[in-house]
């Protein structure tokens, strides 16, 4: 419309969830017009941010440096192991405050037809993180979803030889539900009544 | 939540239009995972724009130029001066296709509790703009808001001593509506059935 840069920031905005191409055309203008340097500041902390957020080495979580906050904590249970397909899941259980152990996340779920069997999500990796006898019970908190269930199951098959207790978080979670969007409370409830797998 | 740079992301883009506290999240999570490019090109995007996009300064719309393309142009009839109060309205104008002339952005309107006069907006600047005798018509395209009509109002007085005709776009537009959010169809309508103010 106005220039040729404007029409390249309405474009880069649409790269945003859920904003189409009107959205993304108010968003441009009120920068401009409205809010420059809060636009200077985005286009800084998206810098920062893709310079500088990595995956966790010990639980593929985000953090800035080798190992995630979580991770490092010792005030933490080491005991007890929370199975998640995506970081955005961590944030979701982190905020409903309903569990104090560590995570693991897997990076996706099994899905056989896209080629996404258990290498792809490191399940070998989560056995031998397992192997040590250190983590007591594996609550498993992969979605709602057929492939999260499969992937749950899969991970009790997987674990069979271990001596450790695996869980599944609590049928709270709507079914066909994606973790991520589900509210805290519902969450809570279903971290606290989970049921023994193995 | 995962750590500094991944909150200063999600306040970054708290910034934007209708982006609560969750959505902000939710988009700083899909930059981070699933898009990284496009995060980086939404930041030159947004450091481009704000470094070279500024006011025309003819008609105070935008554009990375001395003076933007629409006045530039030769091909829209410059006896035809359509006035509004942001860039916003022109491109709302522009995209209805309803309009060959030449436009003014007043950058607001008359708000005389804020402080906000003839002064503020350039109504003296838009007066002188007239005074050559070149433009025939000015199309009072202020919001069908109260401060829009008493702007529209304003100069149709302060045109009084200039033989210019002043119409005002049709009552189309919803009662307290603000223009840039109104339908092409009801904005082509509008400017179509403009009325004769003086
Ligand atoms: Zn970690
Ligand atoms: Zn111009």
């Amino acid at each position: 419309m106005f220039s040729d840069r404007f029409d390249q920031l309405v474009q880069a905005l649409r790269i945003l969830p859920s904003v189409g191409p009107k959205s993304a055309q108010r968003m441009a203008l009120h920068l401009i017009m409205k809010n420059r340097e809060g636009a200077i500041g985005l286009a800084h902390a998206l810098t920062e941010a893709t310079n500088y957020i990595h995956e966790c080495s010990i639980c593929h979580s985000l953090t800035e440096d080798e190992v995630c906050n979580i991770c490092l904590s010792t005030e933490r249970d080491e005991q007890l192991l929370c199975v998640v397909e995506s970081p955005a899941d961590v944030m979701a259980i982190e905020q409903s405050g309903s569990f104090r152990g560590k995570y693991h996340v897997l990076g996706g779920h099994l899905s056989p037809l896209d080629g996404i069997g258990p290498d792809e999500i490191g399940i070998p990796h989560l056995v031998h993180r397992l192997s040590d006898g250190k983590v007591q019970e594996v609550i498993l908190a992969t979605n709602a979803t057929v492939e999260g269930q499969a992937t749950a199951h899969y991970l009790v098959e997987a674990t069979k030889h271990l001596p450790v207790q695996m869980t599944r978080i609590a049928q709270g979670v709507p079914q066909g539900g994606e973790l991520e969007y589900v509210d805290s409370h519902t969450l809570s409830q279903a971290v606290h009544n989970r049921m023994r797998m193995k």
